[in-house]
């Protein structure tokens, strides 16, 4: 029998939405219209549902400020993602045509904002200044990754310690916030806060690198958007960089389109198969695979409850995901 | 001799901009940059004077954490200037060039999420729920203002509560925000927190409705950007409206041209000169100058001293201003 890796916290997570529809209201219709459009479209709640299962695997028990914190990882998550969209010029985000089309930038933009707002509002609401300070930290390197992704587009030649920076920012230390914020507030102890969040980090760093490798050789229909998206916006992708700066029959091509400003559909085309001819999508797999192993690693620390269980449960979907 | 109406808070103000350089300093240089290009450009400090002068209006003592709140006010509002030029599609702020034309829109894009980021930081490092509360609720009616503002776009029939709606959201209910937090933090009483309020409220409003006058009768060079850009935009602005909206001969033909998508230079300028020719912006004026009668009706509620009288000098220079 298949189990969920969020059955143990399902009635939590329905709470967590219920924080989220909450906050979403405004006294403008549109912004709410907007924002549950992005929200909608967001998907496995992977951040709340780390932050709640952190919490109860130390023994967490008034649920009130979990529930609250878990709503503010999730609409900050949004946020960014309103966001990154516009950034990134995507058409659709998970099947689901991006917000900044459907609404138009102007109103995208603000309607990140206003989910920003939302998720700090949430998140500030706390007595505890190490939340804040746990969530403020964790947007800006959001932020901060953002801002190097893009200093490095099109530079083939990217080191992978600067990648690793990238994802470290954008997925994985945000995911590592979720996990210490639900320790913490759980009421865990400086070991167990530790051991969760290096869970939550290596965790985040095998999601990202998988969400790399789906963009390379996913179904388009199971992924809800076209194949290649990196290769397009020239982003750092890690199968990607290890295919050109490899020394393969066909790393040079894919550099050089890699480099290009505008790339044709056949130029993609080319390119993912270049990228499938070497064994650069094995070697990326074998990392996220040895990061799926530290996260692991990490949880022996934790007692035995089926909210570990769940916690390993999610680990293992982590590899298997295809979306 | 001519006081500034900041002289009272001159040193204040001076850890207020330390505070704001502490906060903008990221470990990627380039999120410095564009933040600091921001900051400069910024102007007038308004939202830090009235917190600073709230604060010891009432007596305040312990500094610190009005320095970091202020401090947070002036950067959520430089986040949310870097934003509106993207959306306003602004060539300069201030004379200075926009932060999006000199750095792309995506790198502003992200400069802003990071400025909003790090008010929040600041503004969410106080125990206080109640202040955590009151910046929250000033970025979420500025949002929702945001969004109201594109609605009604274009549309010359625009009544005047939703303007007052508009102006209410983005201008002055952030500004009462900061006359709130500041009397708050200073200890003041419940009647002295409602007065500063209140002052903060007016002043916005004729502090808007003088931008909105300006935009149309000002000084291209004093104001760093060209005239009529409410006209080439499409955005509601209180002369403008009182122009298309009374019975004057240029009536039909100012509603004409701002309803239009596309605007000519000669479009912009014989609206400008058609406004011009009605009494609307001495209409406008009457008003601006009863919110900030109304401001000082406020101030009645507040013990003499020198802190008092740079809140009195402030208003005066809100109907003065040039810029």
């Amino acid at each position: 029998m298949v189990v969920r890796w969020d059955a143990s916290i399902v009635d939590d997570l329905r709470l967590v939405e219920a924080e989220i529809t909450k906050s979403v209201r405004s006294r403008q219709p549109l912004l709410t219209e907007i924002a549950t459009h992005v929200i909608n479209a967001g998907g496995k709640r992977m951040r709340p549902g780390i932050a709640l299962l952190s919490f109860h695997s130390v023994g967490g028990k008034d649920k009130e400020k979990i529930i609250q914190l878990a709503a503010a990882f999730e609409l900050i998550h949004s946020a960014t993602l309103v966001h990154d969209d516009i950034n990134d010029g995507a058409d659709t985000r998970r099947g689901t045509i991006a917000a900044y089309r459907k609404y138009g930038l102007q109103r995208a933009l603000i309607a990140g904002d206003f989910l920003f707002v939302q998720g700090f509002r949430l998140g500030g609401a706390m007595e505890a200044q190490e939340v804040v300070e746990m969530v403020a930290e964790s947007c800006t390197a959001m932020a901060e990754s953002e801002i190097l992704q893009i200093e490095v587009e099109r530079r083939s030649a990217t080191p992978l310690d600067t990648y690793m920076s990238i994802i470290g920012g954008k997925t994985a230390r945000p995911i590592e916030a979720s996990a210490r914020v639900g320790a913490y507030i759980g009421g865990g102890s400086t070991d167990e806060i530790e051991a969760l969040g290096r869970f939550g980090l290596n965790i985040g760093y095998a999601f990202q690198i998988m969400d790399d490798i789906l963009d390379l050789t996913g179904d388009r229909k199971t992924l809800g958007k076209p194949l290649g998206m990196d290769i397009l916006d020239s982003k750092a992708n890690l199968p990607l960089m290890i295919a050109m700066q490899g020394h393969y029959p066909g790393s040079d091509r894919i550099a050089e389109v890699f480099e290009k400003d505008r790339k044709t559909n056949e130029e993609i085309n080319e390119t993912l198969d270049l990228v499938q001819a070497t064994d650069a999508l094995d070697i990326a797999r074998s990392q996220a695979k040895d990061l799926r192993d530290a996260a692991l690693d990490a949880l022996k620390a934790i007692s035995p409850s089926k909210y570990k269980d769940s916690l390993i449960a999610l680990a293992g979907t982590v590899l298997e995901r295809t979306y």
